[in-house]
């Protein structure tokens, strides 16, 4: 009943700090089984499989398969393309030319539905074949997943960013917008309320594709920020939209577009600098800066979650162990099960693929410029072991001589 | 012969990660001393001086300290301030008014500047003072110093980022221009360099203020590489200048300048933009990225050298002993002894004050658009202990059997 033959694993969409704890969790557990004749990568995602650019991965030394692991950034290289059906049916010729059984698709949501649309070419042309979907992204927008991977390393890069930028801000007074990725959800941003130790640490305001953004709302949320603090910290993300849907960077005359339809948001400065033109224009402030996180915080080596790491590299073992031993198909999906624990299921394809998940709403707070206690009760976890904080001097003001009121 | 008095410890010019070592070296080195009647810490650098903003550092608790050193950013807050002789003479009043008799002030050169004005200040009017300079800077730019505190720290996190933007521009192939702060110096754009391990690794193209930015140049070889890799990992320093030393960012019409006259570079990312539109538009490349690093890059908390830590906490405690035991004023330098050791000296003010220090030829490659073997030599070191480093897979390719040539 063992079904023999190839396996093909291929990386897709952006890369995140631990996709290749994936790969590897793969490739190492899919070697131990005597029907596996081959451990093939893809080169570039499906395009790869497309042209037949492999590597053999049975022929890669463990020693440096765990060298790659914590190497950030896709090792199979990645692709934007989303194969229709005539691409997938090129791909079953190349699956079937190779004797390749088994499919493993390590992305985000459209490469949830490119495993769902290659999945079904299969069935319909009866070919004996299990393919999976491995969860990656650090926009944490996947259905049916507590959270993802990718998304807890991200979300530990924004928070340790916006520590930093917080003291910058407090050493040096004025509006400081940090933009941060996440097209649709807000959980990256939101990362950033992290660095709210001390009452008066921003961000003081996070804004969220969740909840339009409203101009007027927003220049008389800094205005009241600085007011009071005499500077003002605030975490934005790079979708946030309108009360119509439209994303202020659209607006902005942002008109590239990617292969799945989608504006180009990143790696432009464009949103912050709107932002504090706003703001010094309208606020007559005259200190404003914005930084825009672009590729930094889903590339960065060296700033990764060991929890982000190690649930990573399981999703990669659990979806070799799913298909070989149960011969079944889905996206593998991770579930919070205790204060802090996961199990891992698979999940049907279509709940998964094309779709995407939101902030809750507890996350969220009423004025929609912060997030909740609930939601860092949700991400601490997820942030790993020692993550570092920053500490303030407490010692108390001396008497003044000269200046005495 | 002692000299009895209060310490007075200031932070000045923009933050590093490693600036609050130096506070803490010199507070713990100063409690040591009987004659030293108390230890304050000056809120916002010479301005908080002026207004006898004093925190009472002889009552914060060692373990606090510790803690704070390890945070970046200037935890006595900072200053873009820079006294004239009435400013002067209004820090003496309350100097005088407070029994100072030492003055630490830890900072760039313009804080060095502003240390050599008090303290001739002092001698003027007959008053017994030490001031000392203790350097500080992410630019690396201080006359005289070998390299500065601050900057390894930055360096390892402009490299870590290079190393990760290098992958990710691997994975989704294009352009990607990474912007970098630096006014006048290209070391800490340089240090983008440690991301070149592979042959075929970026940045490909390093662009520093020590050379003439030429438009024309940079197109050309940007094509080079591209039409080479298929892809181009940029590195441009936020001051590059053109052939008659306007900076690119002024042409681009960034206004605003601070106390000192300089023209704000930073919290914008206008400079990428820009670049990647003259590619777009001149190459005919569609996917052309850049990030603009902006203050993450100088305050990110848990990006650090181990050699910075310890060698600002030592700066700190030098100026100290030199002050205390030995009486004399100047400005702390760096000088490299071995592979890899350093000695501090005690410098005269004029040698270091409001000079810069540029990138020596030998660290910039013939063509102006790269660094040498040299400059990895002389920087290496400095990024301290443990430094990361990515891992490609080298498995070989597996054979075509649909697409065999």
């Amino acid at each position: 009943m063992k079904l023999e033959g190839k396996v093909v694993v291929a990386q897709g969409g952006g890369p995140t700090a631990v996709i290749n704890q994936s790969l590897v969790g793969v490739v190492l557990e899919s070697r131990k089984f005597p029907q596996i004749t081959k451990v093939y990568g893809a080169l570039g995602g499906v395009s790869g499989i497309l042209h037949e650019d492999f590597l053999d991965l049975t022929q890669e030394t463990t020693h440096n398969l765990e060298r790659v692991a914590v190497t950030p950034s896709s090792a199979l290289f990645s692709t934007r393309d989303k194969p229709d059906e005539a691409y997938c049916q090129e791909i079953f010729k190349v699956f079937k030319a190779h004797d390749v059984r088994y499919f493993f698709y390590i992305g985000g949501n459209d490469s949830a539905d490119t495993v769902r649309i290659v999945n079904e070419e299969a069935e319909r042309s009866n070919y004996e074949f299990r393919a999976i979907h491995i969860p990656k992204t650090i926009d944490n927008d996947l259905m049916v997943n507590d959270h993802t991977p990718g998304y807890g390393s991200a979300a530990r890069f924004v928070a340790q960013s916006f520590i930093g930028l917080n003291l910058d801000n407090r050493a040096l007074p004025g509006v400081h917008v940090g933009v941060v990725m996440g097209r649709h959800s807000g959980f990256l941003t939101a990362a950033s309320s992290i660095a709210q130790k001390y009452p008066d640490d921003g961000p003081h305001l996070i804004y969220l594709p969740e909840r339009a953004f409203k101009t007027e709302d927003f220049l008389r949320d800094v205005k009241r920020v600085y007011d009071q603090h005499g500077r003002c910290v605030i975490a934005v993300s790079e979708g946030i939209q309108d009360e119509f849907g439209v994303p202020i960077m659209a607006k902005l005359g942002a008109r590239e577009k990617d292969s799945h339809g989608n504006v180009s948001l990143s790696g432009t400065g464009a949103l912050g600098d709107l932002l504090t033109q706003y703001i010094k224009e309208q606020l007559k402030i005259s200190r404003v800066r914005s930084d825009t996180f672009g590729y930094l915080q889903r590339s960065f080596l060296g700033c990764v979650s060991d929890v982000d790491q190690r649930e990573a590299r399981e999703v990669g073992e659990k979806a070799a162990q799913y298909a070989i031993w149960h011969n079944i198909d889905g996206s593998i999906t991770i579930h919070r099960t205790g204060f802090y624990s996961v199990d891992y299921q698979l999940t049907n394809l279509k709940e998964v693929a094309a779709k995407t998940k939101h902030m809750p709403d507890e996350f969220i707070n009423a004025q929609g410029n912060n997030v909740t206690e609930a939601f860092k009760y949700y991400l601490t976890p997820l942030l790993g072991s020692n993550m570092p904080s920053a500490s303030m001097l407490r010692a108390p003001k001396a008497e003044k001589i000269l200046h005495r009121d």
